[in-house]
């Protein structure tokens, strides 16, 4: 049975959401958690039912937000540690943690080791489009200044997520760029789009709007354009959200309205609610990570669970090893 | 009386909606437009009593959305080129273009050159927030691999253009990074951190959701992610809009709570309509030059017109010499 190590202490509300996340889970799938943290904090959170469904590993120093990343490897004692450690041990088969986010893809990078043939691990995510199929964004976060090199290999991992883990026959790849014409694209972008040309599924320079538009599977970038673009869109959704809401506000028919359209918007937030996709997985490393949101609520962490699961079930890194090997050898 | 050299010919649609626009802008403001084109396409869509409120400069080519900006220059009897040329010689106090916005730029920059202290003219765009004020945003496309001194020459310009022509005093002026935190950033974001360190109204680092919350007047970014984050917030806006609607035909009681609600999405698009806004300047260069979208409406085109003449009328120009020394001289 699969194992996912869980930083039971991360998140920003402590405990209590991580670990009724991991019982959601358990609810509908076969899995051993392993809930790293404080054991006075999470034991009381644990319904008598489930403890022996259940294993506690004790550590006793949490990464807090305001911390260094750089600090993480010396924190031996620390919940995402020791939560990191039991995947390198073999003890897990992945970590997920709603911690401090440069910690945990540190601690992987560095405890577990990067793939052969992967120079820089990147942060996926999954964005909602038109067609009701997600979009795999990758890099979001782990690196800024990439190289050429690095996006092409982002390219190439997240192809293979979207095969292995979506389930996509074939997947498209694009290159986000300034323009959809090959002449576009920054300096780095262009020698990628070089290093990519004829590799499987690789369809050139893709726009911002086609992240949304569903016409492309993958997207890839550099973590600081991705980084901007994930806050642009969630700033987006919220701003319209707010719009509305403060339109219908002024007039009683206007919220009529809303509330006769009451299953639209929740159907419109569920679409667009982070916490349907749970987390981010850092793609490239020796294992699986599945780094969350601080703010994750009981959802998300369920969510996260289940990216870690079907993540370990599939077998994407061997997949990527090989793929990742095909992509140089045509370089040459 | 403000003189606007206007592309009759540049946009998607023909002269028609150029023209609409020049008319309708012409109901509420005092200006002199200088229509350029084929007389013979545009004098049958003026009504009579405007024929001796608008001039109208005969050019005989078009530069197509399919040919190559560097062309541009070489087409001398282009109407975009003619329209730059009317401003280089005074008889114009600014253009607005609906075509080919690779042309427009580089006839603008070559052929009216660059104001004093600025290395590259950038294109400025205004975002919608949640407190109604838009923000300013450049570079939205102008550049790409723009180095730190570019950025700090675009932050300048976009405090300027928000004071004088917005109206916004002591404008807040933010670098696009990957976090709010000093040490965010990628390699030239650093770079121009510290040039602006210092600078009047530069609060440091913003991040992408900061250009909807209205916590920053001016975002300055490179101009391939200055594109990528507008493409990108359209997109949503677009998908958003879609999904609301595939999930409100589902049903006729959601069918009528949209009725219902019909003023609030009226009023949202409004707010979210790139038509609104009208075009993007493109500032740093020795005059005025509005660049609108291809696909322009009437109202677009008046849009544009009306900033261009506010842009006339404000002298932000003298003003970006005035601060970009103000800069260059902290730097020493």
């Amino acid at each position: 049975m699969v194992k996912i190590a869980i930083d039971a202490m991360g998140g920003d509300f402590g405990p209590a959401p991580i670990v009724q996340g991991t019982l959601l889970a358990l609810k509908k799938k076969d899995f051993t958690p392993v809930l790293v943290g404080k054991k006075s904090e999470i034991l009381p959170l644990l319904p008598k039912r489930y403890r022996d469904k259940i294993l506690i590993v004790e550590a006793g120093d949490v990464i807090a937000m305001s911390d260094a990343a750089t600090d993480a490897v010396k924190r031996k004692e620390s919940s995402i540690y020791k939560a990191v450690e039991l995947v390198k041990s073999g003890e897990a088969d992945g970590v997920v943690s709603a911690g401090h986010s440069g910690a945990t893809m540190t601690l992987a990078t560095l405890r577990l080791g990067r793939l052969k043939g992967i120079s820089r691990p990147a942060l996926v995510t999954l964005m909602p489009t038109k067609t009701g199929r997600r979009s795999v964004v990758l890099d979001v976060g782990a690196n800024v200044d990439s190289k050429a090199e690095h996006l092409a290999e982002f390219a190439v991992m997240g192809g293979c997520y979207a095969e292995d883990v979506l389930g996509v026959e074939e997947p498209s790849i694009g290159l986000l760029a300034n323009g959809e014409e090959d002449s576009k694209g920054n300096e780095v972008t262009k020698a990628a789009f070089k290093l990519l040309q004829g590799y499987r599924g690789f369809k050139g320079n893709v726009e911002g709007g086609d992240i949304f538009n569903g016409s492309c599977d993958v997207i890839t970038c550099d973590g600081f354009v991705g980084n901007l673009v994930l806050k642009t869109s969630e700033g987006v959704a919220s701003t319209i959200s707010i719009l509305i809401k403060d339109y219908i506000k002024k007039s009683p028919i206007r919220i009529t309205g809303a509330l006769l359209m009451r299953k639209v918007f929740k159907l419109l937030k569920k679409e667009i609610d982070y916490a349907e996709v749970g987390g981010a997985p850092l793609i490239g490393i020796k294992g699986c990570a599945i780094v969350s949101h601080g703010k994750s609520n009981a959802k998300a962490v369920k969510n996260a669970i289940y990216q870690a699961i079907s993540y370990v079930d599939t077998g994407v890194n061997e997949h990527i090893v090989t793929r990742v090997a095909e992509l140089k050898n045509k370089e040459v």
